[in-house]
């Protein structure tokens, strides 16, 4: 469903006239696809929807804001990119973004993605204002300074070198809060009873730190076919991560506790968290 | 009243817990705030307020949209100064963020403006809900493919190249979408009559186009003073301007009909226009 909704997205704009000024524009468009439907596990979508779902909302009602947020994703892996920042050629198997296009139409192809993933809560998003607002509060807090670009701006100045809870922080702000945000804006639109609001929250923050270590630890271990890029970037690099910090094995223990206590959170839920409980497992059989 | 308010930002998280996991960021922050913080007119927010005011609403109503269009701006210029991009080491009279700070804090500082403007329209914005999403729902459109970012694509395409039609399409979507984004905006908020509506659009729209011929101008005719930047810079880059297709003299006559239909625009509305007049001179003004 995510799959198909991302690829009828062509950024025109409505309004005839509107759409008449645009002319041009194609190969910045094509720039955006490109990286948009390079596949990819889509796992903030999914989330997005399997938590709407496990409310009793029919989770199409939320694909506007699960698709926004794949585009926020997408913005930040095209600049992540960049030579200025990582300097990755290869993403998911294929060229990176500024490879194909250009480092300059990179940067814009990202800002507009970012541009495009509001406008689209904006424009598709139901529940009415309050919950497209609401989605675009957990949106913009988890991409902003205290969310993923606060976050990339840690892991570039190193600071989760110091101890293994500034590592947990410097993730927590970099992949968690995006990943966090695809249950909050399920529980925005669906608003639950205040337990259910709190242990979907816990579960979020678990899911976040276990797909985390285990990205880690694929780094090390994956095969460049399963990750789609080179492996053994992190070390190479010299970052901090949760196997330089704690070694394989217990990176690989760390996991099984994040995967524990996401199952936990999940326990006594009122709804079908079936999918949810699915989710948990995928991400953390990965590094098997 | 906007540059105070400016002043005041800090883009911490309300939440103290958030605010802690933030700790780290303050590099991030001092980039945004040198670039947010260098002066400039501010005219894309004392539109918003003074549009807002003739519409019979306190323009403190409009602050945090206002401030928000500025932060856009903002993000845009960081942006467009990278080495990948325009390349300029200087910006309203000061080193460029990059040059400051580094290319990736750069773009980074940039991203997180972006973010920060959407959180503060979500935070802080009076009217609603509704006037929220009105709010983002005009700033998304002004600055993604149809706006901003796609007319930066089009004018490093060159696209205004092949007629002087395409140089005013170029620049309606580069500068004058989120200059006429700053009228709709109040125009969001104070939802006036349909005829007054219109007349606002239009005025926008003219506004947009004069402050470009104008900009095209000085950039031949200004002191780096006068600029805060190096002049004759469009054409070093060999850029397709008003000047480069009409020539000094030919510019002025186009600025002049644009100052003429932004205040005929004007006329006849109930409202106190006068800072709107007084903002239309004053753009005009600059290039004598």
């Amino acid at each position: 469903m995510v799959e198909e909704y991302l690829a009828t997205l062509d950024f025109a704009a409505d309004d005839p006239r509107e759409r008449e000024e645009m002319a041009g524009t194609e190969g910045l468009v094509e720039a955006m696809r490109h990286s948009l439907l390079a596949g990819g596990k889509r796992i903030r979508p999914v989330l997005a929807l399997a938590t709407c779902q496990s409310l009793g909302r029919p989770p199409e009602d939320l694909l506007p804001a699960a698709a926004a947020i794949e585009l926020v994703h997408t913005y930040s892996l095209i600049h992540d990119d960049l030579p200025a920042m990582d300097d990755d050629d290869l993403r998911r198997g294929r060229p990176t973004c500024h490879v194909l296009y250009g480092e300059d139409t990179a940067i814009l192809a990202g800002d507009a993605l970012f541009a495009e993933a509001v406008r689209l809560v904006c424009e598709r998003q139901p529940g009415g204002p309050e919950a497209r607002v609401g989605i675009l509060h957990e949106i913009s807090r988890a991409t902003g300074v205290g969310g993923m670009v606060g976050g990339q701006y840690l892991d570039l100045k190193d600071a989760g070198r110091e101890s293994a809870a500034a590592l947990r922080r410097v993730h927590a702000l970099k992949t968690g809060r995006l990943m966090a945000c695809a249950v909050h804006c399920a529980l925005v639109l669906a608003r639950p009873a205040p337990d259910v609001d709190r242990a979907l929250r816990d579960f979020a923050r678990e899911l976040g730190l276990l797909f985390q270590i285990v990205d880690d630890i694929l780094d090390v271990e994956g095969s460049e076919a399963d990750m789609g890029k080179a492996v053994g970037g992190d070390a190479r690099r010299g970052k901090v991560t949760y196997v330089s910090t704690h070694g394989v094995e217990g990176a690989r223990r760390l996991a099984g506790e994040a995967h524990s206590r996401a199952l936990a959170a999940l326990e006594g839920l009122p709804g079908d968290t079936a999918d949810l409980v699915g989710i948990t497992d995928l991400t953390f059989a990965r590094h098997h």
